[in-house]
């Protein structure tokens, strides 16, 4: 009995001449183009402050002196930013990667290929990120720090929850020209909404989420093939009892640090610590409605490891946009305890009816990810509205439209047209990219058999043996 | 073959139903309540100082000026807390909830249930500890920071403690309604110790770890059933493999991390970095001396895996009660050694005894956290003795009984008391709380067949196929 | 069928008496000489400057005054250390102790040897580093702070990659002996290399990676046996489906972390900075070239899982001994791809080679450590060659040999000295410890059946089914 279906392959020499071109240009660029950035000089902690530091002198005689530090720091440093972009790190890593260990033949590529995907947009990032975002062209250079690898590393979070979508379906060099064309497109939408629109959108629920969700929905769609509903398809998109196992490893990880996702850019001080709080009571609440509403689903109320694995966590997407404003700790708890039962509801009843329209999301993406980054993005339209709330002048700059002073109404618009444009230009950049990765010569290097580690791995001798009882296991079960 | 007993169950509407209701109280409780703390606005490191800090101003003229900060930092933020919050949060998700996978059929509760009543608790223990700590009159309101999320972890941990005691034997709606007795229970045994008492415990060994043993060991008393003697039980009591090697994942994270939960709320300074030191001696220790003691009380001179994943952080308990202090580094090896040796006697000699009893005690959370819990308390009794070791003037408050100058021996006896009472209201309250569970309306909406998750998860197919083959050892053996 | 040929061996007597004394005579070093260090009291922030912090007041009439704080704090504390710390023991105790779990039948082993051989080895290196690097004679005591237990953490990686080549070879009373002398000889390497040769080496790439792997060769070599080629031995070692995902748990978190052990005891300010993005690019980049040569070499043009584990961090050894230094972060990109490709060519064409000469290399320790350590060690030497770009004079002490103010000449000659002293140190001291390690009273304790944790550990009863199953694939195949 084969184990799956095989088409013949080329030799997938694409891929690696792809790649190492790419490696090799980038090194021009980055030597061209890169430095390092530099470490405050005056002490980290006066970022801290939104009043100034105050000292008081006291001389002997009783006279007392007001002193204040002269020129804050103008950015922070490792003290500030580094524990937190090592909890982001891993996230990306640990968690995003062994989340899609669940399938039962799609280990290997479920955490090797995040780490090939997320490796290669970390360093397209930083470089797409430096000439659009920090270019300086006095210096003909842009810098590297903690806080640019920090933002590489959201990139990276995009391009990998596209990833899920995609997942089992794709092979290397299509995953690797998907990012090359994602990190562009997520960079290009970030810097119209942070520095014209002027968004707020501190965990990046709209950039990083609801871009990277429906841009991977889209290249699902395009990549739709009726043999995904095969028999033999179908089987290997089921989990086994220890890869469910693997896959709750990176879900209680991106539970674990999703309060350093949200809070890691913030402003120093208050805004950081709300976002602290928000995210961990938002989270903890997702968490919670999950439970209810999984158990509610079933019809011998039993929970669903998908929904745990997942709906779980879309507190953390909920909370984005507004986790560092006054929405106060009982806020927070709503929001997420709304994005838990919306995921859910999302895995249970809407993935099913989307993939009838070609959209054959694998990893749900679109409850995870997609939804709650909606919700989230309507709260922030929904808190604009209220500007004591939102303190939306913070985040204003001179290169924002309707310039540093802009009326909280404006501010509504600018939010609700960043929800906008980001959806428009995810779902219309998925779908040329899609149409680009059908494209023979790519499709053909390694013709998928879908979610299958054998086609793209050196797999042990157990891979067979336990491939062919998983796979027809009413079959075993009779002789039993 | 049937692959368990399982008694014919109510739907369990009582579980989302009641969830429910708690998430919506804690919502109000949270939106009347509940404000974000300050992060300090003074520079954070002023709080390291038990000196004041001190600066010059050097004149051109030769005269030096000395200046000091006014108002030192009345709390520590996000730069003091976070790192070590965030260890103790994978502490409390994917340590306790990784070590309980060691079950072959029980993976998905253990890690499962772990995540769902930690996150129950993180809401409930923030109000609970709000009303019962941080109340202000003045405000109405009690505040939300990184210290009390850290502390809300803390409570978790207890919590789990006691779950592990009660590992595969009871139900999602059981464990949430211990979960919700026994925060009330552990926060007010904690303020009476801390407050009242004002007993020094810096890693909680007493109020979180002999707590959590001996409610959950009380608790597993009054759930005692004969069928956990059946055969079927019995051979689900085992591990596997592959779920050995899960449960190692959480081990090693609690090892590595300990020393951050000792040191989380430790004063800044020298005695957090005794904290530290003290505990990453005293928990290497226990890992020699566990690996000594498993080979010597093995007949074949063999590890056993249950020892290790277990008994080797027994030093990271022992030592918590006096971590701070100035033990010297070789008084933490002693403590970790003796923690060791003493922990693997009980999971060797001393466990299988406790059962005759009725106290089935799953993971042994008696020879991990209750034993070598009583003797750091026991060592902190004797540390009272000593006043230029235990510093135990520093921990005095106001509200403290025989107030802030009480002698070294008025001390000793409030240690002692501190660790009897914890005893007593555990043991009381787990008691009581077992008999609640009992009640036909909770224990019978699911009825356990023990150590199975597919009572209460959807479970892949190989969980059947697999369980045949692991249920019934012999028989295969038999065939080769 | 037997499962092994498993010799009858000595009851183990010997591991547990030897430990136990072991730690009896370190809680008397520790008693006699060791006690805590000191947390700075000074602003910690003050140690990252490298100019004077500067403030200034300003009198109401206009009058400006400079300050500046006196003393800045000799030495650093938690805040600068501890996140960092973290980061590195769990790249200790996870990332070495799962990267070693790929072998099908000896995950207990490797996880679980990696956690007693690391415990031992911390605390024998507190104490051996604290005679030797920070003996103070007048108040006859060394310090334990911090930055001490994140170098005892740094020891016991060396001696854990010795480890990997011996993994499945030797008995626990053997790896304990064999890191009894490691520890000794890696640290009287680093004093000289460190305190006379001042080499700079701020990743421990030569003193750490190229000691423990060369040293742990020469163990193998050793201790080669015709028996690592019977069809049994061979047969385990190889991997199954699920012990190679535990294995990437492991690899995923060293890369992660590595910033942090490149970074973790740099110069505060712009050399941390600089570490941390350089090791951040160069292994990153060794990740996507380990992908394009692992896909080259291959006859399908299929990834490698061994590859991937392993090579993939290579790029975090190249980079660490120049990661401090103004390489660039092109510079970083070019080091991180050379090592990548060079480690997977070893993996692919050398290892195999090099057992042919007895080197049983279980891990592969020459290609992830070995080689891309002597390729750090170079570029190290290169560097020296540049004093804009390596700053050498900054690592100098008035303990160097020729002075504070060596030429960049006389640095290079030094690093070329460190880099042969240490190659020569490791194989010679492998070489008799190896012969050590043969003698029968050592070697017959526990004679090893290879790669096989029953010979050590009570095993669950799915080790003797699968075991079958596993040993003889082909057997099971013929009945499907």
């Amino acid at each position: 009995v084969p184990i799956a279906h095989i088409k013949s392959a080329k030799k997938p020499i694409l891929f690696p001449a792809l790649l190492l071109a790419l490696q090799a240009v980038f090194i021009v660029l980055l030597g061209v183009n890169a430095e390092y950035g530099q470490e405050p000089v005056t002490t980290t902690h006066t970022a801290h402050l939104t009043s100034t530091l105050r000292s008081t002198i006291t001389y002997s005689n009783g006279t007392v002196v007001q002193i204040h530090h002269e020129e804050p720091a103008a950015h922070r440093g490792i003290t500030d930013f580094y524990a937190m972009f090592q909890d982001i790190h891993v996230m990306i890593f640990i968690g995003f990667g062994f989340l899609m260990t669940f399938l039962k033949r799609y280990g290997f590529s479920a955490v090797g290929f995040n780490f090939l995907v997320a490796a290669f947009v970390l360093e397209w990032a930083l470089i797409v990120r430096g000439y659009m975002f920090d270019y300086d062209v006095k210096t003909n250079s842009f810098p590297i720090d903690v806080e640019r690898i920090i933002v590489a590393d959201f990139v990276a979070a995009s391009v990998l929850i596209s990833f899920g979508a995609v997942l089992g379906k794709t092979n290397p060099t299509q995953l690797i020209i998907m990012a090359f064309i994602e990190v562009l497109l997520q960079s290009a939408n970030e810097f119209l909404g942070l520095r014209r629109f002027c968004a707020f959108d501190i965990g990046e629920s709209m950039f990083v989420h609801v871009f990277g969700a429906y841009f991977g929905l889209a290249v699902a769609y395009m990549l739709y093939d009726q043999e995904l509903t095969s028999t033999e398809a179908s089987e290997r998109e089921k989990s086994v009892y220890h890869s469910d196992l693997f896959s709750m490893i990176g879900t209680i990880f991106l539970f674990c640090f999703w309060p350093s996702f949200n809070a890691g850019v913030a402003a120093s001080g208050d805004p950081r610590l709300r976002a602290i709080v928000n995210t961990y009571i938002s989270i903890a609440s997702s968490v919670l409605l999950t439970y209810i509403c999984s158990c509610l689903f079933n019809k011998d109320r039993k929970f669903d490891m998908v929904h745990i694995q997942n709906a779980t966590l879309a507190g953390g997407v909920a909370v984005g946009t507004v986790a560092d404003k006054i929405i106060r700790p009982f806020g927070a708890m709503i929001i997420g305890s709304v994005a838990g039962g919306l995921s859910t509801i999302g895995f249970h009843f809407i993935k099913s009816k989307l993939q009838k329209f070609r959209a054959h999301d694998t990893c749900g993406v679109n409850n995870l990810h997609g939804m709650p980054g909606l919700l989230a993005g309507i709260f922030g339209i929904v808190l604009a509205f209220f500007p004591t709330i939102s303190l939306h002048t913070d985040n204003l700059l001179d290169t924002c439209w309707h310039g540093e002073n802009r009326s909280h109404l404006a501010q509504v618009c600018y939010q609700a047209a960043t929800l906008l444009v980001t959806v428009g230009i995810a779902i219309v950049g998925g779908i040329i990219t899609g149409a680009i990765l059908r494209l023979s010569i790519l499709n053909d290097e390694r013709p998928s058999s879908y979610h299958n580690d054998h086609v793209h791995w050196e797999t042990p001798d157990d891979f067979y043996q336990d491939a062919h009882a998983l796979l027809f296991p009413s079959h075993v079960e009779e002789h039993i």
